[in-house]
Parts: C-alpha cells; sequence; structure tokens
C-alpha cells in the first residue's frame, strides 16, 4: 500500500426490494380504499421518534382517530408509551430484522377494523439505513434526526435522505447546550435534496409540533 | 380486534450467518499469525465511536502501531478524522449495506502489509443492529452506546449485548445535563449478561479511556 488512506466501494445485490414494492402498492391501495393517512416515520434509536409520535397524537387525538403501528426487535416499550396516551397500537418485533417491509405491516393489519382510523403512524425499527430501502404503502415517509447524534448523519446517509418526503431535526432544545449547529444540518440537507421539506421541532416542549401537522395535512 | 394493543412476532431466516462465520475465522487466523489484537467496535451513528477511537489512539500511538478500518455507507469523514492523528486508515463503503462482514474486511486489507501493525480497530457501520450478527474476526467486540440515545436502547437491542465482548457507555459527560441515569443502564445490560465487562467514558474529556485500555489489554 502506496497510500495509507485507501477506500473500498462495496456493492450489493438488492433483489428483494422489488417484490417489497409490490407489497407496498397493494398496502398503499388497502390504506386509499379507507382514506387513512399513513406515515412511516424512520430513524436512529434514540431520536425521539416515540416521543413526537406522542406529541402529535397528543394534538390530534380529539380530531382524529389514531392507530399507531410500532416496529422493535424487542420489547413493546414504544407502543405501551403511545397507547397510554388513549391510542389504539399494534407492536410489531422483528427479532433480528433491522427495518419493517410491506408484508409484515400487512399481516399485523390483518384483523384490524381499518375503517375505525383516520391516521396511522407507522414507527420504522429504530436505526438509519435499513428502513430507508423498503416502502411500507405511506403516504409519508418522515426521517427525524436528533441534534444529539453529531453533526454527520445526514452527509452518512444521503440515500435516506432522497428516499425521505420531509426531515425532522428533533431534541432543538437541546442544541444550545451540545453546541449543536443546527443549520449546518438543513445545509446538509438542502445539499442532497434542495427542495425536502426539514422541520425543528422539540417533540419534549412542543416547539414546531404544529407546524409540522399543518404541513402534513393533520 | 378485540385487545386494542397487539403483538406480532416476525422471524427471518439466517442463511447467509453461517459462510460469514468462516471467513471470520480465516480473518482471525491471519491477525493471530501477525500477532495483532484486532477490535471490532459497534454501534449507532452519534455514539462516538469514532471519538472514542480517536481517544484510545492519541493514548496508545507512541507504543502501538495502529490501523483503523472504517465503515460507512458513504464519506471518508470517520477515516479522514482518525487519520488526522498520524494514524493509517482504510475506509470501507458500503454502499446500501448496514454492517460490515468477514469478507468486506478480507478485501479491504488484501494489499496491507498487516506486518507493520500491532492494533487494528475497525470501526463498524453505525448502527446497533445488523453488525452484531456478522464477526469480522476480531478479538473482542466492543458495543458504545451514548447517554444521548435515551434510556432503552439496551432493553430494545439483547441480541447485540449478548454478543459483546464490552459495553462502552460514552459521553458520560453529558449525563448529568440530559438528566440520564447511567446506572440504571448499567442495571439493563446486567439483566442481559450479568458478567459483561461495563466502562462509563468520556471520549472527549478522557474519563474512563486508559481503564477501558487496560482492559483491552493495550
Amino acid at each position: 500500500m502506496t497510500d495509507p488512506h485507501k477506500t473500498v466501494n462495496i456493492n450489493i445485490r438488492q433483489d428483494l426490494f422489488g417484490a417489497n414494492e409490490d407489497a407496498a402498492s397493494l398496502n398503499a391501495d388497502l390504506f386509499k380504499k379507507h382514506g387513512i393517512t399513513v406515515i412511516d416515520i424512520m430513524g436512529s434509536v434514540g431520536t425521539g421518534k416515540t416521543q413526537l409520535i406522542e406529541a402529535m397524537c397528543d394534538r390530534l387525538h380529539e380530531r382524529h382517530r389514531i392507530l399507531m403501528v410500532a416496529g422493535d426487535l424487542a420489547t413493546n416499550i414504544d407502543a405501551d408509551r403511545v397507547g397510554s396516551h388513549g391510542v389504539d397500537t399494534v407492536q410489531i418485533n422483528t427479532g433480528t430484522a433491522c427495518h419493517l417491509d410491506a408484508r409484515m405491516v400487512r399481516v399485523a393489519l390483518t384483523d384490524i377494523d381499518l375503517s375505525k382510523y383516520d391516521v396511522v403512524f407507522i414507527e420504522n425499527v429504530g436505526n438509519l439505513i435499513c428502513p430507508a430501502g423498503y416502502s411500507l404503502g405511506a403516504d409519508k415517509k418522515i426521517v427525524v434526526v436528533s441534534v444529539t447524534e453529531g453533526p454527520y448523519m445526514i452527509r452518512k446517509h444521503p440515500l435516506t435522505i432522497k428516499r425521505a418526503d420531509m426531515i425532522v431535526i428533533n431534541k432543538i432544545d437541546l442544541a444550545e447546550i451540545l453546541e449543536f449547529d443546527v443549520d449546518a444540518l438543513v445545509k446538509d440537507v438542502r445539499e442532497v435534496d434542495a427542495n425536502l421539506s426539514v422541520h425543528k421541532v422539540s417533540s419534549k416542549t412542543g416547539v414546531g409540533i404544529p407546524e409540522l401537522l399543518d404541513s402534513l395535512g393533520l
């Protein structure tokens, strides 16, 4: 090795994605038939996806009937948290699978009476990589990032960002204390997609949540 | 649905893991032949894996010859950061793959003269799920978690924790300000594996780094 710093690029095949897209279309048809707005919420562990859903549910539950679908490897922690707000929930435990796919969602909803709901929030398995490749048939894909994740999470995950309909920067109440440059993060998003909708929120304090819901048409 | 809160368990097949284990054994033989200590460092994005490696390199580079292998979907940010400390680096860009595997590491090291090094730090792709299933042939697997990730990351990832040789709780300098209960997190680790080594560190301030290196025999 002449250069002490080398780069190797690895490519993997993506055969699985086609079959998932078909299943996602069927889900989308089902949701449309019932007039349900479905939001797929992705993001790494600890970005506050569950707290974001709780904050949205608290503002929506008087005018919308909400179902929350929670994806995790293990535990019912997230579904229990959202359920405590009076929202119906379905927990999907994926075991070792690092994302939900369209068929998991379909199976999980099999015996659910979807005519009871207007809005479904799907909280995907907590990581920023795998969920991006698998559509679930949702109307919108939100990627949640947090100021606690350090400055590089957008630049390291360009495909996830490209596939998102909206970016939520969460925990902005901690930005000052962590000396985190939120504007630089927004700039990173703009470099991937100049037109992507970006919302700065604190699910804890409620800042930015009404504007986010407006933007989702809820 | 009679119960408004239901749970669905999904199982996936794990055919790929056997072939990876064979490749990991070959890597382990290669590292042993050269008398190299290899540490596989896993953890979600933003837990401070790179900063931890920088902190360890700063304390080790006078007595050890170090190579850092960085796994990311895209960018050379992490390798560049560690390289700026005078450490040789190999960046593996996985594209869409959410973990390194043993063959990627073997391919990346093909033209590297391993007799030049005593210690190899492998920074795995940033997520807490996928890397756990794929051994790389390292001597130790460290899982890095951070007090910024919220209280549930151990309980949600029992398999990752079970497969680790050591847990590093990073950014403990932020625990007080985030009102984070570090002891509760240690207790969660103990419930998965009562004998697992746990180190509380701040890669930023250096607290706990010497004890961690002692524990790694470095």
